[in-house]
């Protein structure tokens, strides 16, 4: 949509279908307020008691989604898919951008404007920050965000915080333990700006080289919520609530004996977990590559499959807000 | 099917649907007379009004497309697949054919024979000449031509010619202006083909090494229709009704110089767009890579996204008629 | 499925929709007894109907399948594909996995894990033996082994029996000869296995280095079934019921000259085919690459493509049985 991001959704002048959302872009978590947040969970709630009883409904019979991947992501893109033919919509996918138009050249806005010409709505992935509101910029159609390089992932963080809710029952003053890359893992960056309109307190574990942003440290103590930094899980088991593990990654290390020395630090274990309070809830956006081990698969703590899986009813909430049939 | 390519659908025995379209091919643009024309447009303007008021319809309720792409076109088989399932039927997409049973080794008339046990129509895009043809000597499907190599691109020719008649409301008599590459441009050719049933006028406009072929401009003469050969768009740009524009690939010049002394006769800019007709309509089959500056984009006369958009009700329209069901 | 793959699926305690498919996984042609093929080949019998009179049905309504290919093989996954859409379910397909989740790192279990939440059936092809039964494992959905490898590619062998059956009215006391690459056939040696149920004879055809394993012969053997070995084709041609080709390729060959001296034994002319009996049926899993000549395609015997179509038939009867809605 021709429109700059507003800072929050509810701000807008109210659409024909009288909620807010029909027509809307989904660009940043900086849209959502907790009105809006709470709405979407709710029609989220619906949709997995739809899927749990029908499998699918009709509500986006006639409607077409766009699945641009301009790199790719098995499991953002399988989430959307699932969720527009749950619904009844239809999916045109588009994976191998890299070896097509765009590599004869066409500009971001040309491939935008052709493809809203066939569908109803358009998922966004692209590698560069910014990309999902130049997209918007030009199309008539709604865009959302299935992540853009180093900037935004805005159903990621819905469907974390919409896990956080299910698993604990409340958001409100928690305790949020975040550990491994917080400096790259844009992750924990949307997810922390969420939870900062619901009183958390948070922890930042992470190695030295990987610490969180300081622009977000800079919206943590803005809000006056409460935070530390460390740089071992171990400090902070104990009492946390929520226990959100991001991958560590050897790369991102030029003094590898440095990564050897902290690994561990960042890997959940049933040790680990035994150290943990009994209604922690333990998350991750995966893929991981042994950050959790398998063995902890098995506690009923371990959240992140659920988390998947609530990934495809937010989307679902979103795709039927957005087209107006919430 | 196994039939040769006839001049002219319509001289073919009715088939028991009783329209000439039922299980057809859709090889060549040579297949379409006045009246087979004009029938498949009535159809079209029936699936863009379907597609504004419902989205979708049960048309093609258990029908399934085979879109078997040798080579990507993003835009090409989007188009397919949205109108396939705009239309209530069901795509099966092979992207990925070099990957596949191809790469070791399978013949085309085998890969065909195999979809066909699945599909109910096929679309081919192809990089060899010819290829749909053969495709459609083994096939008892019908075989959609998307495209093979430099011989023909049919539903490219058919939106072109249709948009043509939304934008202007009529096309015959037109003074039409074809700027750009007109020597490979199999896009050109087609409609230049086309519009001969039209009693169009013809302007070419190329650079010296990229005129329009001979055997071309042989048919515009053979059918006594009037035409003139020039190096600068501004020569012809106050007279045209419809300017059709194509690139000009700078890899087609061996001296470059040559290419840089030429390039900006065949670039459209608003100030071009001050010598044009109020009511002439502008066209690129796109992707586009700087011949039409975006500037241009809002001027309206600028059809480029409206002809994608004709696409998709052209393809509904094709895919309808060949499955019986237009 | 948790399970391990029991020897016969009937051995299976019933589930509540009372036939023993509900909820299983597909790995292995072990798992068919004579009733569980009569069965499966009795609803592949509807699906045909199903398919001829109406083109879909909307058995599957509201399912959705992830069509998870490791590699690519555009005959098996454009098989469920059409297969899963004709039942009125829909498809995600995962095509490009070698880019995508899995370069980043990611387990199979974890992918498996991943999909179930989206999917309610998964159909793996993987390069590695073993990876449908590690994927079962862990996967509370049914999954269909679409090939693993080496290992087993069930559906496969599910559609050649129903071939025969379909050619020739009857599968039992049949003289079946296989021939090509017996050695790393994983085709024929599943095959092999389902028809020591039916009382079948045997006639091994391969150059030397590509006999039929020892494991397979002596599983010919312990079930009393009459076999010969031989390296020609003519040697059996006139008594075969059923002659099942598949590829030599050169590649199995350390000596060229071993390969040039043998390859013509194994390629079927139509002057092969005049040896033959009358009521033979010609079979090949496809690809061919010269193996079977293209002027015996005509041949009423050749028997190819009507296997591919009987695959998406078998295909529908497996998905709606494991579904529960056969």
């Amino acid at each position: 949509m021709r429109n700059p991001v507003p800072e929050v959704v509810g701000s807008r002048p109210a659409d024909h279908v009288g909620n807010g959302w029909y027509g809307q872009d989904i660009l940043s978590v900086r849209q959502f307020n907790r009105p809006k947040l709470e709405y979407i969970f709710h029609v989220a709630d619906d949709m997995r008691s739809l899927v749990l009883r029908f499998g699918s409904a009709d509500l986006l019979q006639g409607k077409v989604l766009a699945n641009l991947f301009y790199e790719p992501s098995t499991r953002t893109s399988s989430s959307f898919a699932a969720a527009m033919q749950r619904l009844g919509g239809r999916v045109i996918a588009i994976n191998e951008v890299v070896y097509s138009s765009v590599s004869k050249g066409e500009s971001l806005p040309d491939t935008i404007r052709t493809l809203e010409c066939y569908a109803d709505v358009i998922v966004l992935r692209h590698p560069q920050m910014g990309a999902a509101q130049i997209a918007a910029d030009y199309a008539r159609k709604p865009i959302i965000n299935a992540g853009d390089g180093v900037g935004e992932h805005p159903t990621q963080a819905l469907l974390d915080l919409y896990t956080i809710q299910q698993e604990l029952g409340r958001v409100d003053g928690l305790r949020v333990a975040m550990v491994g890359d917080l400096k790259y893992g844009r992750t924990v960056h949307s997810l922390t700006r969420l939870l900062l309109q619901y009183n958390a307190s948070f922890d930042f574990v992470s190695p030295e080289i990987l610490r969180m942003p300081v622009e977000i440290v800079e919206e943590v103590k803005a809000h006056g919520a409460p935070y530390r930094e460390t740089t071992n899980v171990l400090d902070v088991i104990g009492e946390a609530d929520v226990l959100y593990v991001t991958r560590v990654q050897k790369e991102r290390f030029t003094d590898l004996s440095q990564y050897e020395a902290v690994k561990d630090c960042y890997i959940i274990t049933p040790e680990v977990m035994r150290l943990a309070k009994a209604h922690m809830t333990l998350m991750h956006p995966l893929p991981r590559v042994g950050e959790i081990t398998y063995e902890v698969d098995g506690d009923p703590r371990a959240a992140y499959f659920r988390q998947v899986e609530n990934g495809m009813y937010i989307r679902m909430a979103l795709l039927a807000a957005v087209l107006g049939k919430a």
